[in-house]
């Protein structure tokens, strides 16, 4: 890693500011233009020309230069991650030896950094979340990181947009000293649409995209405080992979569980949790029903297409096509249709099943198919 | 063409029977599996291992040996033709010059042979439709050629199964002496789908496939009474192609007419026509749900695969898939879908929609896309 800012608008004072991405995931509901071996953060979903993964670490660049980026991520993934960021220092690619779900992956860039510096801030950010607002993004994220020095950990609070089930949702509690921020009450699961209908209208719930900032201190001590099965292995872990040493063994033994459910719900519970709302375009672009969203495609209106649009004739016809393959694809008469059209597999299917590729995708698995997912 | 019968189980009696199967239409509406340069009668269409053309052949061999067969077909496709049916003498393939409907296509095989063969029986049939039962067809077919040899044109009418709007009709008149054979009142175009459903109700209708059988003598006749601005050049012109010499300004001055409005509905007014009604699993897969259904898939039921089934994955799903790219393909939630999926061109419509693959081909040739039509 490197240990110095070098110049660039930073804003997030004397503190030292790390960011990291992790990047796992495998973006199952986006088969099969997002693959196992090519998952969506690395992929250029919404054909700005950068991936999810480049986007991310662009969209930092005013508080961590590419020197002050950790990404964590899988073998199968670390080749493509240092193509797609060349700059990225050989330390700063934390490789899992097997997935261990967030927590794990959250836990060991907060030990490695714990070892290295000790005294620096820590942002968490997901590679493959798209923003659509940086100015925004920067704005809240300079709000977290001053908010973060207290020693409380700080998620940053999505403003919903509308009621969806597809996220887990933070409530607010009562107001923080800094403008603008408030503690975490409570950390809720992905509820019901109804559920999810009344935290809408409360204005008093969030989404929770999964981003948070506290002192490298402060992410270890809950760590070792709420989930030590995490905390002690992984700084075992942290030092032996800083010296060079495997540390397989040690990581197949870890708990796989998320880091909401690990460290961050309880504490929330020990008021150990601020959250920053903010409102800057943010989009996870699960599914290709908010693929289409994403690429300005209203329900019920034309045919969106991400990728080659020369090669898509629709005739009477309203959904979304993904051409990757160079094929004429030519649609008559079908409506909310996805098609994805890439060069060795082919989905069709509605918008409306938009959520259950990922079940399609895990049951060709257990029929073999591994090749093509 | 080939000058003696050689053996086999012939019936068509005595006087020497040639089959004449005019290849032309491309198959629009099965675009993209059927193309401009490898057209319907071409293709697999059903896998049974050989093409319609050969299977049409095949069909023909208890009463025309391959070198009683004339196809009659375009320059485009003379070459495929020829490997097709490698057995097919160099004389029996009549390359049109230019597409001229099929009113020049019958004339010219009918003229050719009355400069050879001029006390010849010679059937007509359609290089492109299906027969399920060889025998019964082979049954209906001797009757016809027998009715013939009294100097009638006799039409092979198809029993309908349904109330289709999709072919033309044929009227029975008063029987006639052979048993099983009747007079033509008239041929009809093709109806309003409630004009077809009287017709199917009153048992008096057939549908006309295009198959019919007569004297050379007495085909050249009724060319020469009621259709002289087409007989009198085709004589010119036969004489011309069996010399060898080019006739190619001749034909492109030709009508370009269908048979039946030129010949056959002003014959069967005069009395000339006779049909002989038959089922023999007959078939015209013109479009995508016809294929669908001759391949045994019944209305909203489960996927029918034309192609590698292996490769195909339906979930939840209904219709017809065309694998011949040999890419996985995957359905999730789509009802009488139909996709058909070829090395350079995906179509994704609906079997409603079946009818309408013409149009957006026609629409695509019109955008200047004739590479993949």
């Amino acid at each position: 890693m490197g240990e110095s800012k070098s110049g660039g608008a930073k804003t997030a004072g004397s503190q030292s500011f790390y960011a990291v991405i992790p990047a796992g995931g495998s973006g199952t509901r986006l088969w099969p233009l997002s693959r196992s071996q090519e998952p969506k953060f690395l992929l250029d979903l919404l054909g700005t020309g950068n991936s999810l993964l480049v986007d991310t670490v662009k969209r930092l660049a005013p508080f961590a230069n590419v020197d002050e980026i950790m990404v964590v991520t899988g073998e199968a993934h670390e080749k493509l991650v240092r193509t797609q960021v060349p700059a990225l220092p050989l330390a700063n690619v934390l490789v899992e030896p097997s997935p261990k779900n967030s927590a794990a992956a959250v836990g060991l860039a907060a030990y490695v950094l714990a070892e290295s510096f000790p005294d620096a801030v820590v942002g968490f950010f997901a590679a493959d979340h798209v923003v659509s607002d940086d100015d925004a993004f920067h704005s809240v994220l300079a709000t977290a990181i001053e908010a973060a020095k207290s020693g409380h950990l700080v998620t940053i609070g999505i403003s919903p947009t509308e009621p969806s089930s597809a996220f887990g949702y933070i409530k607010k509690g009562k107001a923080n000293d800094l403008s603008g921020v408030f503690h975490v009450q409570e950390f809720v699961e992905k509820p019901s649409f109804k559920d999810a209908e009344r935290f809408v209208a409360s204005g008093n719930y969030f989404w929770n995209a999964g981003i948070f900032v506290g002192t490298v201190q402060a992410i270890v001590d809950s760590f070792d405080k709420f989930s030590p099965a995490l905390g002690t292995p992984l700084r075992d872990i942290a030092k032996r992979l800083l010296a060079g040493d495997d540390f397989s063994e040690l990581w197949s033994e870890l708990p796989s569980q998320a880091f909401d459910y690990a460290v961050a719900e309880p504490a929330a519970a020990d008021g150990r949790f601020l959250v920053v709302p903010g409102s800057f375009g943010w989009r996870d672009v699960g599914d290709f029903a908010s693929l289409a969203q994403a690429q300005g495609g209203a329900a019920g209106s034309e045919v969106t297409v991400v990728g080659d649009a020369a090669k898509v004739h629709p005739r009477d016809s309203t959904g979304i096509v993904v051409a990757t393959s160079g094929r004429i694809i030519t649609l008559l008469g079908v409506h909310d249709i996805v098609v994805v059209d890439t060069p060795d597999a082919l989905l069709v299917t509605t918008k409306e099943h938009a959520q259950d590729v990922k079940q399609v995708v895990e049951q060709m698995r257990a029929e073999g198919l591994d090749g093509v997912l």
